[in-house]
């Protein structure tokens, strides 16, 4: 009985509506996906990333598909953010993820993203950790992409339950964190939160970037909003619980953070952007490489999501289309002998431009002689038609069954 | 309205894939069941035993099918073992499955199951019944099928969380039984499972039964093999949560012990032998006369599952057909009025082997006028378009549903 590999692609909100767009036909009705059609062993159906009706973030659908219950396991983004990011989190830290912003006098925030596209964040990350300390906490910066930040907490006795200090509108001034409970440890927390904003504010208003950002007529990147404080614990590995060692080709942080809490290696190729201009074919390559080292691969493409959130219909078709490309120079590197997993972590219909609970199709699959569903092309509508009905917590137990890998439970 | 009897008909590792040998057609889509296939007024569809792709045992199966979650009441095989092969247990008592074996002179397994017919198993149990205590701690052996023993042992302070004896495998030492814990009863248990060991060897290797085997050329049964020690707690009937008196018609030792354990009658009828030379037609006799006393049985066959570990396409596909006699022998002497379900509690496909972790066909029939499903033939693939798409815990709900037997939650 041979074990197989696994191959598991995520596209980040694959699922749709019918789009007006697209003459009522959703996104995956009229992309040409020839790779995946091709693959006619397999089951199709429909999965409940989180729960039926439930609208996941990519973070806690990513951690149900991984298998571990997000109601049990998640406690806000910061912690994979900062992960993502390069960081190493001891047991403890309290983690959260930034933007650059700008804000005048009064603390007032005039553009969330600091104008986006921040060449200068590398610098500005290095002066901002020569902070080092606050109130005996240590304070440590990681750059992220564009104008994103994570920052880490370490020290004894910190708490995880404190607000945002980011109003998340513009017009709006920075707000002071509070702690969320009567734990000495939030209230503490949300102090170190509060002087480490101001102090940020001090060194980057002075900074002789910022100066020469406003000379070119830039908005200073003069504050950090924080939000989505985490505190670390370590997790449940994936090959600690099926015995899978794995790696997961990504360009998003959050994905990344994920796939490093969980043991994975994480590799972002050549090319690979995160958004819709990412190079499809590369990332194909790399998940075919580590597809020889490891037993599962996850690929992951955050094009289908960006798309969506654009209302970008014919972008969203062009990036599954990608998709397909991408799983197309896996087989033909790879060959048919694995398992495959093709899904989306939640639906974010373009019409919509924001994440659904509607459940996303599903496909499995396998090189093994099963029952097949029959399918002409992998879309919401013959998805419905499937056998598959699950959810997101079940999708690595089939992964292992039909890749021969499942352990008995019982004699 | 009419408060109907349950058949529940299990046919172990019932469910398959397409199989070569059979033209890619699964055993049940060429397995000849017209009694099943009268049964026009029923609903099919999947059901998932323990969960998607969890590879079921038979004991975690049955014990989901019969309404508790495996993973709160699941603690090893020793007590459904032990239960099965006829002791009666206490709360505390720590229950172990065994095989009598042989070994050479240094504790090497020459063979696991010491011929396998062994046809002084009883006399060997009633001497091995003579150490009656280890370390203060009673011990009692039950002799099962062929090699098979269950040994119970009863005192204060023992622990389940102790390895096997059993190595698994030919041409290894039999193992010192270790303490999975930390806890002092767990390593004090492990002290009498290993004492037991020494004392059960130096029996049985003067035993007279022996020196008449090995002058025969027989191997001889010098040593007990021990495995999947669980401590007995009570569990909640199925009368006390179904309001259903029930019994169950099975020639499986580890069927019987589950049964028993949630307060079913068991019953093996004569020729019923748990192997593909069962007699189904006495299965069904035995089924038809519980079902005049009792509200519920469960008939269990075995056969299904003995075919597809031996990989036995074609003796398959007869025992399924045996199934479809036995229920024809039940609709006879019972007639129609009464709620059938009818499903595997796991695939065990034939080419595979070994139990897999694919959703089970089932079906369920019932003299009320319900929405049936439209089918032609019982199978995997027919049943894929049904209505019924569940997981094992739930099929007891339904069977009280469609029997009128359901109790209302809440008002």
């Amino acid at each position: 009985m041979k074990r197989h590999k696994i191959l598991l692609v995520i596209g980040d909100g694959l699922g749709d509506r019918p789009v007006k767009e697209l003459g009522n036909k959703t996104p995956l009705q009229v992309a040409n996906t020839e790779n995946i059609e091709g693959l006619r062993n397999s089951m199709i159906g429909l999965m409940d990333p989180v729960g039926p009706g439930v609208r996941p973030g990519s973070d806690t659908s990513h951690l149900a598909i991984l298998g571990l219950d997000p109601y049990v396991y998640y406690n806000g983004r910061g912690i994979f953010e900062a992960l993502g990011a390069g960081a190493i989190l001891n047991k403890g830290d309290v983690a959260f993820r930034g933007n650059f912003a700008t804000v005048d006098e009064d603390m007032v925030i005039k553009d969330r993203r600091a104008g986006r596209n921040l060449s200068e964040a590398e610098e500005l990350v290095r002066e901002l950790n020569e902070i080092g300390e606050i109130m005996g906490v240590k304070v440590k910066f990681y750059r992220g992409t564009e104008h994103r930040v994570a920052v880490v907490l370490s020290g004894e006795e910190l708490g995880e339950h404190v607000s945002d200090t980011d109003p998340h509108e513009e017009g709006l001034k920075v707000r002071q964190s509070t702690s969320m409970s009567q734990d000495v440890k939030d209230s503490r927390t949300a102090k170190v939160v509060n002087e480490l904003t101001k102090k940020v504010h001090e060194i980057l208003r002075e900074s002789e970037l910022n100066r020469r950002r406003q000379e070119r007529g830039l908005p200073p990147a003069n504050i950090v909003l924080l939000r989505g404080a985490s505190s670390y614990k370590s997790f449940p590995s994936l090959s600690s619980r099926t015995g899978l060692n794995g790696a997961c080709v990504t360009a998003t942080a959050v994905i990344r953070g994920i796939c490093r809490a969980l043991g994975l290696e994480t590799s972002t190729p050549p090319g690979a952007t995160g958004g819709i201009n990412t190079d499809y074919l590369s990332k194909g390559r790399e998940a075919a490489r580590l597809l020889k080292e490891k037993d599962f691969v996850l690929m992951h493409i955050k094009a289908t999501d960006a798309a969506s959130h654009d209302g970008l219909a014919k972008e969203k078709v062009r990036a599954l289309e990608g998709i397909d490309r991408a799983m197309g120079q896996v087989l033909n590197q790879v060959g048919e002998e694995m398992v495959i997993g093709l899904t989306g972590d939640h639906t974010t219909p373009v019409e919509l431009r924001e994440h659904a609970g509607d459940p996303v199709p599903l496909l499995i699959y396998t090189p093994e002689i099963i029952v097949s569903d029959q399918f002409s092309h992998f879309d919401e509508i013959q998805a419905r038609k499937g056998s598959l009905r699950i959810r997101g917590l079940d999708l690595m137990n089939l992964l292992l069954n039909y890749s021969n890998r499942g352990q008995l439970f019982g004699e």
